[in-house]
């Protein structure tokens, strides 16, 4: 798979490795630099393991200020700059180059700020996901978005990339929890970007940070919406004879603006996975599941799923099974997010991402498996259905170089398909150097072209996650 | 008030007038380029009165291709274009200046398409904000974002101005439900943004055009969420006897978790101003009155009455009143939103838009009668409360010179304190020419000057609405 390809090396910084180094050494404290052949191994790559790079060095700051005397540096000598917050990128947004900088933020973990009033909480870039919600949660709230990695990957990486999650559907991805940043521009300038407030005048930038990839800035710090736990929240499984009915059912929810805290698909494939993996208490007897949560008190939630209920049965619902206890609750979406690593167990994979508008669904979902088949392969749908936001995971055998191609492949073309129903290449993963040339089936030269001129605004060199996002052809002069 | 200022016209521009009037009027069909003296007065100002010129011409093309051949044009010759939608502006934002053309979308008002499968309207700019939600109320929808002045304000200028409303606690601003636009940029090139999907790869444009207040192109299409009529709907009125124990009341209520669909905030005098105008039935022995919406089920309601009850309480709420009917409910709504109007027939006023942390609604209040007080002026205050969206209206006589000053210069004085408070600027009637110079005190020169190099890269000559949102001292040479 390396006809994708990275950016050629700089020889004039890779001439200068020593030098770089010696003066990192200078601007970082005692063990913040890595720079040994052994010691850079595991930065080579990230969650979407196609390919690995050993990086010139990985400086690892502890605070803004030496952030930003690293990309001061960088900056001054054209030294491309790769940021990494945890590296569970799935679209290779964290591998590195062999004449880049790596800047990890992953000493950078402390909660600054809790302020219950406002209902916000201010952490450094490196804070894990999981850690945010831990915080705050004797106090009764939790920060939403809740990626699969949520364990192990960073609010900065969280912010680069907009990451989602299963909880999503209600409360909005990256973009829609966060409200100010602090961030280091390229050339060492550090600017405060939102803040506790509604909105803030002029233009957004926040919002634009927020999915751009390591490509504008290095965030070091963020003040996120923490939300108040509901009273109580209880998963429901429905079980379908197909997917298409499962697809039509999830639309027909949210058309009748029903929207519950989550609606999460299986298909057989992922259902058989799981359960294997979870003892979840799936049912084994049907095409396609859609895990529904919803939440609020006893009669709201009973409410709510009056009108799902009825739903589903205008699709043919076969199972409806109500948790009947926190631990099963629990063991409902253990299954769920342990969904690529069960499958991991079983074959290597591909996860993509492509997002679809809801009355897509079922059509994407029936051209994805008419795809995969023509390849000679196997796929697994789990994915939030309630976005339409789609992941079907391409199995195939990493071993086996011609496997690997038809699963590159394959994925190709299934995100083709999803823009071509309306949708998008990523809804949460990011474009990385996974979908990069990709981008030229998204979006027009002049679509791209303005893209890359905001870009430009902020990184006129091109020095920061240069390999990434843009197809490597048509780039402006730098 | 003329000491804000525009930019100087250019000489070059107006001593070609003629010229290009009549190369616009080659662009355009028959009808839609004004240029008479008379028929340019009602372009000279919108609703922030203060300010007047009378531009070079108004071009009101019908087409995306016009709007292009326009831009294309102008731009060729760096001729200003002040993007104009109703007019409605309460910060100047399509105030024309004299060597400006003003590009005005009022003939392309068609609804494109509606698409309830997928919950969205695509519609032409020009569109009222309120002709949305009249197009699809019958089917049972409506668009979410309801500024007051939504019977005339377009979706191009809700666009540009991120517009907010009473209903936007819930459901968001308008950049939380606006899914694409179709734009034409300065160089006249057509560029798509967003689409029915979530998220995008690449660069967030379209949150970047959402309140970029006509600085970064001109949008003539655009494809906005629809949201399905709740079941029931109940306004409720809580009466205090301070402001700041209905501004705490307000902060506990969201800290507790509780998103009611609208939390509005009004003041004595600002009961008495839409209680006169309106017959709305608002209790007029209190100091401040919150008007709260629920929606829903009638459980779900009730549910969430009660617990708003229970925090109202503890704040000494002294009057409760439910609304018992739906003519009964229009009317606490009809007083609400008239209130801009209805203060107008009792004075001149300037409409502050500040926005604040929750925790500290009470403390800028306070601070807000202090300010006015010593300016020897009058004030009401009558706002998003949810949102922390304060509208001070600064009473004054228009026609005494000093009051007007002393108007501003307290005005001023109240932006500030919503700034140091952790605040912002504006919610939602965006930046315009009103606080233009107030930028500097809320951003730095390193975050003004990366959010002008990102607004150059969408327009290098900054001929799009130049006398606007960025301090005119201090900007890049063009």
């Amino acid at each position: 798979m390396e006809q994708i390809g990275f950016l050629p090396p700089k020889p004039a910084v890779l001439s200068r490795r020593r030098e770089i180094v010696g003066d990192l050494k200078d601007l970082l404290p005692e063990g913040c630099l890595v720079h040994e052949p052994r010691s850079l191994v595991p930065f080579e790559t990230d969650a979407f393991v196609s390919y690995r790079r050993a990086p010139l060095a990985v400086a690892l700051p502890e605070t803004t200020a030496q952030v930003a005397a690293v990309l001061k540096y960088c900056h001054r000598y054209g030294i491309p700059v790769v940021p990494r917050g945890a590296g569970t990128s799935l679209s290779g947004g964290a591998i590195p180059q062999e004449d880049a900088v790596v800047l990890g933020l992953s000493k950078m973990t402390r909660i600054l700020e809790v302020d219950y009033a406002n209902r916000t909480a201010t952490v450094q870039a490196g804070v894990t996901n999981l850690s945010i919600s831990d915080a705050v949660s004797a106090d009764g709230y939790f920060y939403a978005p809740d990626p699969s990695s949520q364990l192990a990957c960073t609010i900065g990486g969280n912010i680069a990339m907009n990451s989602g999650g299963a909880h999503c559907l209600k409360y909005g991805v990256t973009t829609n929890n966060l409200l100010g940043v602090k961030m280091v521009l390229v050339d060492g300038t550090v600017i405060e970007l939102g803040g506790k407030a509604l909105d803030a005048p002029g233009l957004d930038l926040l919002g634009l940070v927020c999915g751009s990839e390591g490509q504008l800035g290095v965030v070091t710090e963020a003040t996120v919406r923490l939300i108040a736990k509901p009273e109580g929240a209880r998963p429901v499984l429905f079980g379908f004879d197909s997917s298409e009915e499962a697809g039509a059912c999830v639309a027909d929810i949210i058309g009748a603006g029903i929207i519950p805290v989550a609606i999460e698909f299986m298909d057989k494939p992922a259902i058989e996975i799981c359960e294997a993996f979870a003892q979840a208490g799936y049912p084994m007897d049907v095409e396609a599941l859609l895990i529904v949560e919803v939440e609020g008190s006893e009669a709201e939630m009973d409410g709510m799923l009056q009108s799902i209920v009825e739903i589903a049965g205008r699709h043919g619902v076969k199972v409806v099974k109500e948790s009947q206890s926190a631990t099963q609750a629990a063991l409902i979406w253990r299954g769920r997010k342990s969904a690529f690593g069960a499958t991991g167990r079983i074959a290597d994979y591909i996860c993509m991402d492509g997002t679809v508008p809801l009355s897509q669904l079922s059509n994407v979902l029936r051209g994805t498996a008419e795809i995969v088949a023509r390849h000679g392969l196997r796929v697994a749908n789990v994915f939030h259905a309630g976005d339409g936001n789609m992941h079907p995971l391409i199995l195939f055998n990493a071993n086996d170089p011609e496997d690997a191609a038809r699963a590159e492949a394959a994925g190709n073309d299934i995100l083709k398909l999803c823009v071509d129903a309306g949708g998008c290449l990523t809804g949460e993963h990011g474009v990385g150097i996974e979908k990069r040339e990709l981008m030229r089936h998204q979006y027009t030269d002049a679509d791209l072209a303005q893209q890359m001129a905001v870009r430009a605004a902020f990184d006129p060199q091109w020095i920061l996650n240069p390999s990434k996002v843009f197809p490597l052809e048509g780039r402006p002069a730098v």
